[in-house]
């Protein structure tokens, strides 16, 4: 339990009101707890604010919410992240940094203040540099390379020779490395392509839970700094996905196939192989991109177009829908 | 191995014809098994039972067939399940209740006759009702909560402070509670927003293998009783899922969305965000729902409409095609 | 490190140029990697590879690169697989057999050189075949039957009873004999069916990272041989595919569907329930089948339609579309 008193202090922040509110945790305006720090993003929620039982937010400069303790930031939702951090829980508490049920290989190299949980595996010349924390049963195979500060959940698997950046988080049951999906034909069968690639993430990217990036083919399979892949997604051997990048839930990318920076793939989206696809692109969910896209903006179909013209087809495509119906009644 | 009279015994049912008959399991009637018992759900399935190797049937009142043994039901179908259950194998032998490899923290506590597989995970202040069973290897993080008759399948996650109900099932691989797809932009990057929050999962809820039920950011994702959830769908953060719902495999629904009530979606639907889905609705296969739905009933299509109206356009669109085939040709 | 001469002589290929160039591994021709071994699939890359830093080729009979020493096959591509199986690393190194820690039940047979890692558990009655790598943290429950050769990667699970063939490879976390989703209403509640059935795979399958294959409610799910199953896939319970098959990443296929020989199914494409597809059918991404295929050929669209059928219309719908746009400019 800390006070608002505490918390601006931590922060630096300016404080209006009583710096001895027990603040026991951050929750949204619709949230709507006692105890709790939000933050008003929008003015308009300035009113939700006032009328809530949520006795402090963080607001922007002369966005005081009258009758509520305030702190004020010029990015309210960013320092309430801040913030959440600060009440954090624990995940799975024990007394020693290494635990002794832990695999690790005499040949692995464990930086300071390393953390590893039950029935962890380290393999033979991994390397985990500082303060990272690899949670219970997660499994780093041979020549793993994990940068510092980064979180490895439970019953991820990092295949050999796979390279993780600096603070890269993974989710439970992800799958960094596995054999790309690589088959010749001989004699009318498919004949599996050994992968010999590997996965290399740049720091500060974060992988969902249960998604699934492939080992490269010959080379490597590329996550650039800053991205943020959701649960569920599959990213195929050999793609090149670049910075700041956001692939949402179920979305697929298949092989060879390179994404600019800044790029939105939003929930369920197909990717086909050995595409371009240039920054600052977003495409909405469901859609199927099937050719290289060489201009920035928004996109939506499948396959896609422009979102102009896609929603114009969606409401044409709507009402042949309702003639047919007339016309069928 | 069962006699067909010792299944009428147990299950309290009515029995025509041969109490000595030996039965060594359950099957369908395609399945064509002798020694087998299996059930007439539909009158116009009763000429196949009659002509199958099959030597007895479940059948409703009045529904005997010729030639074959019969127990007697209602529901034909729902008797053969519990019928079923007396088949059912062993999964995990081990000649004890808490595997000696188990890593069960001092601080967790577990009711009457729980068993824990080998290198199974409990963490501090976890606690787990009585009859449970937590497969090989499964990870539960501090303080999870779970309730009486569980069954917990190997290599699950279940992360901090998620709570389960009564007789919840997860299948192998799923993850309940990994942190939320939420991040706040700062200076032109992605920063994240810790999850606080957790997943809250009512009474005889099951969970498929590989899905992903994601925890609050910073109050919590539900799924209420009775909800059936298939292999690898995905439930992102302070969804809230009601009772009896029914979603297909690989289904995902974005953050902050509300399903009422027995809503079926079926496979690979996409549902967007903070969306408000009315009870009693059905969605077909491949469906993206994008705005509220208020009116019960079954929609169709990308976006969904009335599947009356969806049938209408796919057989106009094509009969378009066979047009442009034609004229093209 | 091998030499060019080292390789020629493993594979028995003609050799024309230097047999002691040292080779470190293979690549693309677009990885242009000097120390490597490429080939030359198509005559018209032989001008790539000409100028090229790649210092070796295998290429077809008569298709000599220009300053380049060259290695000979009729099939360039399959040699290069079988020259990367040369460079394939360790993943998990370890000193023994099978690893101290892993819970092997005594009731379990074992064949030949089985090499097991750490905190694997092979459950009571299981039989591994001769040769065959069980990893690190892989579960194999009662009555498991694995063949010889075969590859079980970190986390995956195989439930209780389920039989895989010869060469099998399994990738992290797929999940092989999970429940089916088979429930049945009770007084207005979904029942669970107890699933008695398993899952049977046959030779020279390969599954991929967190795939599901559920087990059949009575009898078995099952994949033939030579079948290639990649990320996230999910087989539904009583499904049958055949020999020889394609199923690309995030495709679902719905109970008791059968598939023929040598269907491929690509990206996120679903397949409802009860129907039968014919052998030498392929599928483009993201199509839905909705009907049973009688007739061998290519088709897409949701659902799916011939596939120049479909080009006509999407082409259409494009032209519409931009009419659409256009009057609304």
């Amino acid at each position: 339990m800390l006070t608002l008193g505490d918390i601006a202090q931590r922060l630096g922040l300016e404080l209006h009101g009583d710096p001895d509110l027990p603040i026991e945790g951050v929750c949204g305006i619709s949230d709507d707890l006692p105890q709790h720090l939000s933050f008003v993003g929008r003015p308009k929620h300035a009113r939700a604010a006032r009328t809530s039982a949520i006795p402090a937010f963080i607001v922007r400069p002369g966005g005081l919410v009258d009758g509520k303790s305030c702190l004020v930031h010029d990015e309210p939702e960013y320092a309430c992240a801040l913030v959440a951090a600060l009440f954090a829980p624990t995940q799975y508490s024990q007394d020693v940094a290494i635990h002794p049920t832990a695999v690790v290989d005499p040949q692995a190299t464990l930086g300071a203040e390393v953390r590893i949980g039950p029935y962890a595996v380290i393999g033979r010349g991994a390397r985990i540099g500082a303060r990272s924390v690899v949670h219970a049963t997660a499994v780093l195979m041979d020549r793993v390379v994990l940068g510092e500060d980064c979180v490895i959940h439970a019953h991820v698997t990092v295949r050999e020779d796979c390279v993780l950046g600096h603070r890269v988080v993974v989710q439970p049951g992800a799958v960094i490395g596995g054999d790309g999906y690589g088959f010749v034909v001989h004699e009318g069968r498919h004949h599996k392509i050994p992968q010999l690639g590997n996965v290399v993430i740049a720091d500060d990217v974060e992988i969902g839970a249960n998604a699934t990036i492939d080992r490269g083919r010959f080379t490597a399979t590329s996550v650039g700094r800053g991205t943020k892949i959701d649960n569920l997604v599959m990213v195929a051997h050999n793609v090149q996905v670049g910075e700041d990048c956001l692939l949402v839930s179920q979305t697929g990318i298949s092989g060879s196939t390179k994404l600019g920076d800044r790029v939105v793939l939003a929930g369920q989206v197909g990717v086909t192989g050995h595409l371009e696809i240039c920054s600052d692109v977003t495409v909405l969910g469901k859609s199927v991109i099937a050719k290289h896209v060489l201009h920035p903006g928004t996109y939506a179909g499948i396959p896609i177009r422009p979102v102009a013209q896609w929603k114009k087809t969606v409401a044409w495509l709507n009402a042949q829908a309702k003639q047919a119906d007339e016309d069928g009644a």
